[in-house]
């Protein structure tokens, strides 16, 4: 069984957030969502979301994938001492590091993009020594990234495959009639 | 300023429900999200919504269109008689009704897809008395319908521009970088 650790703040963007978690499921896959503070997190689009794990009692060492959402939340996740240092128990584990939108852009300002092929929301790209992909998601070993909420499908089904392989992620994307 | 009604109960399908919502809010479009029964709903993934609007508090002639999420609450919002209701009132004033995967097959058992071009979750197709289009999305007059979560995005679009024009669809695209 694979296990996602996500983490989320007030601001986050609902359909980059919830789009992944419910694909992830869907595909038999345990996401752990947890609200920095607290359990509950409010989106930017006033969707709140209650009965999150609070982030404090997450084991960060239990998980095979950290999933960062992207939306405003991004500026609160990168400021938090805590949210860096799981980023980086993950990096140096050579685990599956996930983000999506703004939220690649913490890994960026963490050194972790360097020399890695990569995508973020294009207005918000900067130098940070990797090579801009101007897709919908880019792979670079265990580093995965989706440009925008529009990418949300495809980002999820990249994440999908890499946790349980191309097989299921088809399985998966047949079962809703998926069209790429 | 238009104006969405949405009804969920627990079991919606949270990418198509909080991916529309998301989508329409980003144009600019006022989304009152109502749970059925009080004032929380729990998606089929596990993911709860709190702070909605009681269903029964929503002045069900004040809106420009009706949001119909798919998910397994569909057979909750069919067998419930205030839902049957709203959705009549608004096809008798010829408003948008908006229902994606499991949802339109709620219209076709009311006999409004009759004669229509719609889509739906395939598998769940019944003879409707219309003409099924096997794609993302389907608009015939004012019934928009999605087949599935992986149509969500085209979805939210179509009643996009359905409500605010081509125009602000296509700079709301442009925003998020959505590739089609």
């Amino acid at each position: 069984m694979k296990k996602v650790l996500c983490v989320m703040s007030d601001g986050f963007e609902e359909l980059e957030a919830v789009g992944t978690i419910a694909l992830l499921r869907r595909a038999g896959i345990t996401v752990d969502v947890c609200a920095l503070h607290g359990d509950q997190a409010c989106g930017r689009f006033q969707i709140c979301i209650s009965d999150l794990m609070p982030f404090e009692d997450a084991d960060k060492t239990d998980y095979d994938a950290l999933f960062l959402p992207g939306g405003p939340h991004y500026a609160t996740l990168q400021a938090d001492e805590t949210v860096k240092q799981t980023i980086m128990t993950f990096a140096k584990q050579n685990k599956l590091i996930c983000a999506i939108c703004a939220a690649p852009t913490i890994l960026g300002k963490m050194g972790l993009l360097k020399d890695k092929h990569y995508t973020c929301f294009t207005s918000m790209n900067e130098d940070f020594g990797g090579t801009y992909v101007n897709a919908y998601t880019a792979q670079d070993g265990n580093i995965i990234t989706g440009r925008s909420a529009a990418a949300v499908i495809d980002f999820a089904f990249v994440i999908i495959e890499s946790l349980l392989g191309k097989e299921k992620a088809d399985e998966v994307k047949k079962s809703i009639y998926y069209d790429k």
